[in-house]
């Protein structure tokens, strides 16, 4: 299996790395920066290139790991090249729909590793869920015989799905990050260690591995503590913003539990 | 070091288990249920009783592992029994004050393990910060001996501290929890696994260990992705009760970068 990889930022990174690891050949590694492209490349022993008119036609499948906004426009560029008129090409986006690649190949699908990348964190990538999809019955298979080399779960879901996937994401990862923030913030104000909190962050996702979140539920919202949360408003008047958070999440959680 | 244990709930339970382990002596255990009271007392080779009055002076501290809006009524329980009179008494409580004790014992404190704790899931103590505090310096010397003998992290936090923390743990604790329910609510609505977001939801925390919530924020909120933003809200028309806090948690987000 020989792959080209369009992108050498955070996902294309990792990814290209994990898929040199498991065996298969990467042939080209392009980046709009050659030093991002030439450090990838050197990693997974691939052809380095700035320019994507020189993608050729030697590979078996064409990953683009680029930022969504410039998915269509990248597409659009390989689409002209006619030696790449018949090869698989899959994004690895988690909210870009398919059909930005539909206009310019027969052949497109989804390859979306379901998974918060930085270039300074190194994750385990067998438990990753790769998110795949293809137009193409035969495509398909060998996304998911791609995905079941680097991944211990691989899992077709569709545009729609995805999307979907893409709000929920929002909410547990970006927004609890948010509330990471907030946490820090106020110990921050108040010259207490945040690592005093870190524990506790970490048993809250550990939890969820094998309970639910609604069984998992605790804290004043949860047992209706009004004298608690009289409290916790009352000392919140020193960040007036974090005042209509606290209590929008309080009700939800109140109003999940009313049913 | 003796220590006798009133309250054999999830604090009590993993605290008995894990004072026991790093050598101490567990002289009694009380609890409202004996079932309760004699099951944690077998673990620990200690005598189980649900009678206040027969709690007697032979231990050196005294924890008091209740919930908040008992400890008073147990203190001034306690407090009648006059061969307590000059015994440490210590709460484990996050959220109230030491205070509680004050009316009763001249000898008072606070050992607050900052962790959430549950019968059905062992947590690794060792990295629990044990938060405490008493009136007399000798008390604190004793808190700081113990916390010390079964965590790596101890640290004296005053009561205003502590409800601080308390605060923030709910920020990052309960309300995130939350979001994971949300999370599901949204992937189950679908029929799409809510494990495919569970990876993510572990390394959003892992980050924490070494980077600060603010640099490891991603998502549309964080890039000002106006067009994503919209698209989710759309969907989350299903959820009416979402689109308030998906607006108001994307216009937080919005406004710590503005800066």
């Amino acid at each position: 299996m020989t792959i080209t990889l369009i992108g050498a930022g955070n996902v294309g990174y990792h990814l290209g790395k994990r898929l040199y690891k498991k065996g298969m050949t990467i042939h080209q590694v392009y980046s709009r920066q050659i030093g991002n492209a030439q450090l990838l490349a050197k990693k997974i022993k691939a052809k380095p290139t700035d320019d994507l008119s020189k993608i050729d036609g030697q590979a078996d499948l064409y990953l683009i790991a680029v930022k969504d906004d410039v998915i269509a426009l990248v597409a659009e560029e390989l689409g002209k090249n006619s030696v790449l008129k018949n090869k698989l090409f899959a994004h690895t986006s988690g909210a870009a729909s398919s059909q930005l690649l539909a206009r310019h190949f027969k052949r497109y699908g989804v390859f979306y590793p379901l998974q918060s990348f930085s270039k300074t964190r190194e994750v385990k990538f067998s438990t990753i869920p790769i998110c795949m999809d293809a137009r193409k019955k035969k495509d398909r298979q060998l996304l998911q015989l791609v995905g079941a080399k680097i991944s211990k779960k691989v899992a077709r879901i569709s545009d729609k799905e995805r999307a979907i996937l893409h709000v929920a994401a929002v909410m547990v990862n970006n927004f609890s990050n948010h509330l990471f923030y907030l946490g820090q913030q106020i110990t921050d104000a108040e010259q207490i260690d945040f690592d005093l909190l870190k524990p506790l962050m970490l048993e809250t996702v550990l939890k969820i591995d094998q309970h639910s979140p609604y069984d998992m539920q605790t804290g004043p919202a949860r047992r209706n503590d009004e004298k608690t949360i009289k409290k916790h408003l009352a000392y919140l008047q020193k960040f007036p913003e974090y005042v209509q958070l606290y209590t929008l999440l309080t009700k939800s959680i109140q109003h999940a539990y009313r049913r």
